[in-house]
């Protein structure tokens, strides 16, 4: 192995600089050529790389975002863009591939594996953290923080005023950030994909706790965490349907894209630089086809499918938890 | 004057907490009785108040909020809410009374004025900055710099994917926050209520900004901020119609009730003491029907009227410079 | 069990507040009395108590520090004072006792199980993360966020004057501030307890990679973290003596007790809020003798002995990655 | 006017490359072509410039330190040194040089004026805001944000073990640091090199205010305040020496270069991205020896002499205001 090449795909993570930067450094500490695609698998089909050197990565491990751009890749998926990629990645001299993103970016290294020869491994960097083989992945840590400081900001106004919100965090297939959200943000109610896998929880049931929440405390602030997508309408739809429903005012606070960007924490940070610098020893190993994660602080090797092969869970005690605040308004008496 | 109240009314604003602990702090040191009424004009009617102590003001100074709770309060406008508030501050043998808001605070202390004899004093508390006379308002600083470091996040993942995003920033009628942001975070433009008094942009307008963008500099990101309500449909519908119209991926981000809160950032815990301060010391001088205000450096005391009377001006500098970052992309030539 | 208590004691770690509000909320849930002790043991010898309903824990689970104060306290260790706390304890009808705190604190409730026949729990709340039996201790996760957040400003510093610094961290006989801080900042050295046992490094080894990594590429920032209390004289000491062995510039930053504060970071609150819970339920199935862990993302029960038998292991892979990026300065060529 | 260059001199001050970033894009609005020299006065001598294109500051805004680097440079300051700058920079065809910088690189400004025949304006980029003529400095918001969050963390602990925490900010000859801090932190004393002029304070004074503090609250925190080089020895002295004599322990806190870095506010980013574009106006028209400032909202054009003839003076009335809460300690009855 002389040559190994990297590239970032799907959403972009923080965190997602200090794995590049890991790489890099594992590299050239191991004696071989890192190269960098940018934007993702359209690199592969454009030739779009670079040879990056140790002072190309100084500097990096704080940067949210990714240094060699993502993107999306429609013509990939194809047999013919597969091929186009394995012909390209072999003019490159290129020996290995490192893939840093999320099943999707997995399914791609998968698709392309059919066409290649060379070796491919995966790194897990997603905000969402729906990747199975690994405790986390880059960019989770940073995203809940994130999530919760904007909770925390809102929690000031909510108090102030002794309103309703409704927060509503990313994570359209997995509950983790919102599940993070609102047990650290002391959150009344949460609503995610996991506990309402059928339908949408009902309207007089959110509302009637809320009223409870009110009644028992007098008037108070009130804080619900919701997942994207898991009420039709989204958080704006359901705070005008409990308004109305309640008579009390509810207000929608849509989180959104601030949730991908921002320097990685430390969690992050280290995360990425073990996985990164497992990848190239994974690679050198003679290593194909995985995904490397960490699993109860030990590094481990995923076969792709297993990443996305059944939903992760979430953590049972945190569901617990979260449900005994509710179920502690809910039952309270009424004596404060 | 033995007894000074004090109240927090309308939106609340970080720094609030700073303005409260300087009243009481200033009262104490003059041998004067601080009360502090909960729930804005209300507390007034409810006859909610409480005697503050050096003790309840201490380590507050750095929270957001406030600790004396705000709310919108109609009964308070009518002459009957009125005549009842001075008839309570009488019974509570109030002298003076300082009210923290914004404008529709301030004209309700207009309206107590007609009804109690006791001395009024207002402190400018709005992220909106929107209060004449004042060259700033206590909440202002942190309100630009919670959405400058939301937009630096959405930065990243702009300049990863090479992504357009329009922000959505607080500020109905000013764009004080919008300004500040935009020319804070770079972005290429913004979109503000006194830059569009009569009608909203043209959708042409801004889509040939955004196509001439791409053209000069290949495929890259593109910030665009906006002040709330000022496109019809808000962020999200400019950006579907955007996308329409160029066929170019935009992604709306609504920050919300997020700017509200927080802990203050200095210059808003500086503006909050100072003028706390000076407020004890007019009402010991015997002032009423004023506001406290810092111009150039300079307490002022500014008539009521005079805080509402006109439409505070941006900064033109402001306005010239991020007028410039937008005409060097539209004349910008393609030599990238 | 009817009555529980519980006290914070040692250093304060944030996620303390978040960890005793856990306890008073699942205390309610199983309806059972809980007490807050003020000022660690100090609250037992004196009768320093309150009861602690759940709008006394409302909107703590973000404030760093303990709202039941901490101290150290000589009188306990004897056993006069732990007869006397016993009794105190059985004055106040309770039944089970958590202590949150470090080594030290546990030590206290071994030996006050000795005179005391109620339940005994304790929570590691310590920055140090040098307890045996857990992953990780509340307060670690925000202690290492917050030396990585001004070890980042410092480095801005460094690389505009391509200066040298030697950042001081906490941690006396434990290196996971240090390791994790060395990591995530990117340092180009890393001085701690666990890679230096029996003696501090060699100043001429230490100077000599200053030196080399000045040589190979060009004048250059370069940032050593170290734990305290590892040089005789500590970070500014080392400085002197660097600058007189290689005549370069070395400035020395003490990040000192600002790495105890700051509001919890998710990941503190999110296992204060699992220990403080689960140590609730431990009391009330008669456990004892033990303190609350997660190990493997697990909860775990651990005897106290087993707290502080024996040093806490350092990742070794972290220790190998840090290690190359050491190496890559010392046996890069000159090519840049 | 054709070309201009820019340079960043002395200690370096987060909103430095919100400058340069500006006057980049100003250059360019205005069809000259701007270029930054490396290394301060250095690069002058060295001939280490580059051309800098509006994709070279994009991103930047958002960024502390300075791309273009910053250094003492001994040699300029002999008359061969300002000739040979001299003879560069016409070398290079510069009209116009811009120098963001203190006092001292004021003063190279001066030197290097009487050897060269360009015009030369100043931007003042220090966090310490001692530079008359302006309102603030580039770098002053920053660092007293940066100053706040630190001791907010202190606080926290300085709580939760009710003790005494001494914090050393920089601001070797100027209290504005310190005086800032203070204020917004809350803290109990302040000592600023402009309070004691002409020798430290007696130690018996600070000693009588701590122990007052604690007789009339019982233990309780107190945050000291100081600017460095205030006390012979500095908070590690003086914390030794306020022990020994009353006996309580105190603690010293050295904020150190943590205050020089991070991502700048957005009151520097807002007036160094105004400073910049004017500083290119004002050599289009002519201009030299200036400094360009902002006082009472206005743009203002300072001859070099005259930001450094006299000291710069702090707001009385914050001064004031911090004076009451010392007041308040020593005057309260003992009644809580």
């Amino acid at each position: 192995m002389k040559r190994i090449a990297m590239l970032t795909s799907g959403g972009d993570a923080p965190g997602m600089n200090a794995a590049i930067r890991a790489i890099v450094l594992a590299s050239h500490y191991s004696g071989i050529q890192p190269l960098g695609y940018q934007h993702g698998f359209n690199g592969l089909l454009e030739q779009e790389y670079r040879y990056l050197g140790t002072e190309d990565v100084y500097n990096i491990i704080q940067r949210g975002g990714t240094i060699l751009k993502s993107a999306r890749c429609q013509p990939f998926t194809t047999p013919e863009g597969a091929r186009l990629a394995a012909s390209n990645l072999n003019q490159a001299k290129v020996d290995g591939l490192i893939i840093i993103g999320g099943d999707g970016s997995f399914h791609g290294a998968e698709h392309l594996s059919n066409y290649w020869n060379g070796k491919i491994v995966g790194l897990p960097g997603t905000i969402d953290n729906d990747i199975n083989g690994t405790d986390a992945t880059i960019g989770y840590y940073t995203a809940i923080d994130t999530a919760l400081e904007s909770i925390d900001k809102v929690r000031d106004t909510a108090d102030a005023f002794e309103r309703i919100f409704l927060i509503e965090v990313m994570g359209r297939h997995a509950g983790f950030i919102g599940l993070s959200a609102a047990v650290c943000s002391g959150a009344e109610q949460v609503l995610l994909p996991e506990l309402y896998p059928d339908a949408p929880p009902e309207l007089d049931d959110l509302a009637e706790h809320i009223q409870r929440a009110q009644k028992i405390r007098g008037k108070c602030s009130y804080i619900m965490v919701m997942s994207e997508n898991l009420w039709p309408g989204g958080a704006t739809d359901l705070a005008n349907q409990l308004k109305a429903r309640t008579g009390i005012e509810c207000r929608p606070v849509i989180l959104g894209h601030v949730q991908r960007g921002g320097s990685p924490v430390s969690l992050d940070r280290m995360l990425a630089s073990k996985l990164g610098a497992y990848a190239v020893e994974a690679l050198l190993a003679g290593k194909t086809g995985i995904m490397i994660g960490e699993r109860n602080q030990q590094l481990v090797e995923v076969p792709f499918q297993q990443s996305w092969n059944k939903p992760k869970a979430l953590d049972p005690y945190l569901v617990k938890i979260q449900r005994q605040v509710f179920d502690l308004v809910k039952n309270e008496n009424n004596t404060n």
